[in-house]
C-alpha cells in the first residue's frame, strides 16, 4: 500500500504529513533525513508505551538519533498542570536542547500534551507527531494546537506549536480499541459535514471498507488532512475560519464536562458525534437545515456504531442550566455572546455569531426533557 | 516633560513603547484609545501592589476598562510553576477572553510571569506593560520574552508574546529603591557596550543626571529601548544576532543560580554588572581586547554603585568547577558547545561560537583564587 502525503504551507513552518503502512518502523530514518543531529524527547503514555515504543526507540536507535522517553498515565486527565510540568522536567533534565525534538508518540492528549511541553521548553524546541489514534490522525496531530485543561474547563491553556513532520502509520491502529476508532471516525466525519459533502457521500458508501482497514482507510485519513492543513493555511490562528472546526465541539464539550472527562462514559470523538447531531439538530430547529439532513447525519453515526443522542450515555445528565453554564464558560465566547457552528446543511457549515443564550437553553430544555 | 515614543516594528505585531511622566494615570485613556471594548487582568507584586495598584485601578476604571488585580508576592521565586498556575487560574476564574489584555504591572519577575500567562491562556490573550522598574523599563518589557524558573536553571520556560503596548513611566521609578535602580543602570549599560560605543561615553557623562531623574533619564531609557528594539527587530526569536543581549549573563546566570537567587546577595542587575566585567575579562584575558577597556567597564559600572567583582558578593561561592556545570545547564548551549559573548572593546560585542568549555573553566579558576 503506497503512502500519502499532505503538506501543511505555512511558509518557513511548512511540514509533511506521511499516512500509510510501517512509518514507525522508519521513523528514524525519515527523521533524521529531515532534522540532523537532534537528539529526541520521546513523550507517550501507559497503553502506547508497553505496546509500541520499544519499536520507536529501536527505530529512533538505528537512525542515530539518541533518545529519553517520558511516559504519561493513558487518559483525559493527564492533560493536567502537574503532568506538564512532569514531562518539562524530564525534557530539561535530559539537557534536550531547542534544535532537539519532542516526538509526541501516542493519541490527542500525547499530542497536546508533549506538544504544549514543546512550545515552552526552551521557549520552544523542536517537535514531531506521531500520532496512534484515529482521532489524533486525523485532527489533532494537524495544525499545531496544543494544550491542557484546567478547573474550569478543556483545553484553556496552550500554546500553538505547529510540528515540524508528522507520521501517522496506519499499522498501529490495529492495536487501537475498536470504540477508539469509531471515536475518530466522528473527527473525520466533521470534515465531511462542515464543507465537504462529496467526501461525506464517499463515507456512506465507504465506511466499512474504512474500518476494515487498507486503502480507503489511507485515503480517507489523507483526505480528512488534506481538508484540516486547507482550513489551518487560510487561518492558523483561529481569528476566523478555522472556527468550523469546532462543528459539534461546544455541544460535545458542555458533555464532557458533564461526564466529568470520565472515558467509561464518553470520549471526545463520541461528545463530537453527539455534539454534532445536536449542532444539526439545533439548526433544524432554528429552521436552518432540514430535518432530513438532521436525520441523515445521525442515521450515518449511529451506523458506525457512534452515540448520537443524549441518552445514548450512561448515567444522568445535569440540567440545562448547568449545560449552559459550561458552554459560556467554553473559549468560543466573545465579549459575552455566544458563538456556535450551525449548518445550512451536509457540508454547509458557518459560523453563527451572537447567537442568544436562551435559544440554545430552551433548545436544550426540549432535548433533556422528551428525548428523540 | 515630553514623552518619547520608541516603536518596536514587527509587521502586524508592532507596538508603541511610550516613555515619560504620569503614564500610569493616563494607562487607562491609552489603552483604551488602542484596544477598545477590553477587560483587564492586572498582574503585580506586593510592593508594587501596595504603592501602586489603586492608581491603576482608577485610571482603567476612569477610562471604562473593568479589571481584576492579582497581586504575587514580590520576588524572583514567584517566578515558578505554582505561581503561573495560580495566576492563569484567577485569569480564567475571572473570564477573561482572547481578546481582553493581561497587564503585567511591575518589574522583569512579574512581566515575565504575567506574558507567559498572557501567552497561554487560550493559547494567546491580548498583553500590555506597565514596567516599574528601570530594568524591566530598559530591557525585560521590550521584546517579548517571557517565561519562569525551574529547578534547573533560570527562564528554562517561557514563550515568545509581544506585548501590545508598553508604558514606561518615569515617575513610578522614585519608589523604586536605589540598589534596584542601579540594577538596571547596569542593564542600559549594557547596550552601549554591545554595539554603541557613544552611548556608553554619554552614559559616562550623564551618569548623575540619569540618576538625579529629569529629561537625561527619559533620554537614556528611550535610547535603551530603541537600542532593544532594533536588535529585536532584525531577530526576534534569538537566532542569531539577539543573542548579543546576553553580554554578562552568561556568568551572570551562573552567579544568581550560585547565590540561589537570594536578592540580598544578588539581584540580576547585580549579576550582569559583574558578568560583564567578566566578560571583559575573559576578553582581555583571550587577547581579543585590551584590559584597559575591561577597566573602564569596571570603573564605570563602580562609580554607579554596583559590584563589579566576584568578592563584591556577600558570602562564599562555590567552586569553578560548579560554576562551569552551571554555565552549561545555561540555555545559549549549542549541541554541548558554549557560545559566549565576548568582545573586541567598548561597542563591539560579539558571538563566540565553540568556546572551550576549558578555557572558561581556567579563567573562573584563576579569578576564584585570586581575585583583582
Ligand atoms: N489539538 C487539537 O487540535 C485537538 C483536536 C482534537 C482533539 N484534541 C484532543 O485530543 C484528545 C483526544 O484524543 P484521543 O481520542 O486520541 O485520546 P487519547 O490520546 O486518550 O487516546 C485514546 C485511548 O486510546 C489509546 N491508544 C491510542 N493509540 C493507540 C493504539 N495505537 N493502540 C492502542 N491504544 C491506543 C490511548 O492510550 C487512550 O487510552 C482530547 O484531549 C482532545 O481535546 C486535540
Ligand atoms: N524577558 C526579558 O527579556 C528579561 C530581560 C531581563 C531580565 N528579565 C527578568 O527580569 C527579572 C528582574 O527584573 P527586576 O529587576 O525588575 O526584578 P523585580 O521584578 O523583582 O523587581 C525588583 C524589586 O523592585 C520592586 N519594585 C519594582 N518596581 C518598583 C517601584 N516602582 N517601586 C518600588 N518597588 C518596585 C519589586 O517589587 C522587586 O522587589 C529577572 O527575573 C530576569 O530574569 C527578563
Ligand atoms: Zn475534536
Ligand atoms: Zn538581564
Amino acid at each position: 500500500m503506497k503512502t500519502e502525503t499532505v503538506t501543511v504551507d505555512l511558509d518557513n513552518r511548512s511540514y509533511d504529513i506521511m499516512i500509510g503502512p510501517q512509518l514507525i518502523a522508519r521513523a528514524g530514518a525519515l527523521i533524521a533525513k529531515r532534522l540532523p543531529h537532534v537528539r529526541a524527547g520521546i513523550v507517550t503514555d501507559s497503553n502506547i508505551g508497553a505496546l509500541h515504543l520499544p519499536e520507536l526507540e529501536a527505530s529512533l536507535k538505528a537512525a542515530g538519533i539518541a533518545s529519553t522517553s517520558i511516559i504519561v498515565e493513558a487518559g483525559e486527565q493527564s492533560k493536567n498542570f502537574p503532568t506538564l510540568e512532569t514531562v518539562v522536567d524530564h525534557l530539561l533534565a535530559a539537557r534536550l536542547e531547542r534544535n532537539d525534538i519532542v516526538i509526541a508518540f501516542g493519541g490527542g492528549v500525547v499530542g497536546d500534551l508533549a506538544g504544549f511541553a514543546a512550545g515552552i521548553v526552551r521557549r520552544g524546541m523542536g517537535f514531531v507527531q506521531i500520532p496512534t489514534s484515529l482521532l489524533a490522525q486525523v485532527d489533532s496531530s494537524v495544525g499545531g494546537k496544543t494544550g491542557i485543561n484546567t478547573a474550569q474547563g478543556k483545553n484553556l491553556l496552550g500554546v500553538f506549536c505547529q510540528p515540524q513532520l508528522v507520521l501517522a502509520d496506519t499499522d498501529i491502529l490495529k492495536t487501537l480499541p475498536e470504540r477508539e476508532f469509531r471515536a475518530g471516525y466522528a473527527e473525520m466525519v466533521k470534515y465531511g459535514l462542515i464543507n465537504q459533502p462529496d467526501f461525506f457521500h464517499w463515507l456512506e458508501k465507504n465506511r466499512t471498507a474504512v474500518f476494515a482497514g487498507g486503502k480507503e482507510r489511507i485515503q480517507a485519513i489523507a483526505t480528512a488532512c488534506r481538508s484540516k492543513a486547507a482550513v489551518v493555511e487560510r487561518d492558523e490562528r483561529e481569528n476566523g475560519e478555522r472556527a468550523l472546526l469546532n462543528l459539534g465541539h461546544t455541544f460535545g464539550h458542555a458533555l464532557e464536562t458533564a461526564t466529568g472527562y470520565n472515558a467509561a462514559r464518553l470520549v471526545h470523538g463520541e461528545g463530537v458525534a453527539i455534539g454534532m447531531v445536536l449542532a444539526y439538530q439545533f439548526s433544524a430547529w432554528l429552521k436552518l437545515c432540514s430535518a432530513q439532513a438532521a436525520g441523515q447525519v445521525e442515521a450515518h453515526l449511529r451506523a458506525a456504531g457512534l452515540p448520537t443522542q443524549l441518552e445514548d450515555i450512561a448515567g444522568s445528565l445535569p440540567d440545562a442550566d448547568t449545560l449552559m453554564n459550561s458552554i459560556a464558560q467554553d473559549k468560543k465566547v466573545s465579549n459575552g455572546a455566544l458563538t456556535f457552528i450551525l449548518t445550512r446543511g451536509i457540508g454547509k457549515a458557518f459560523i453563527a455569531r451572537d447567537v442568544p443564550a436562551a435559544q440554545v437553553r430552551a433548545f436544550l430544555m426540549e432535548k433533556l426533557r422528551s428525548p428523540h
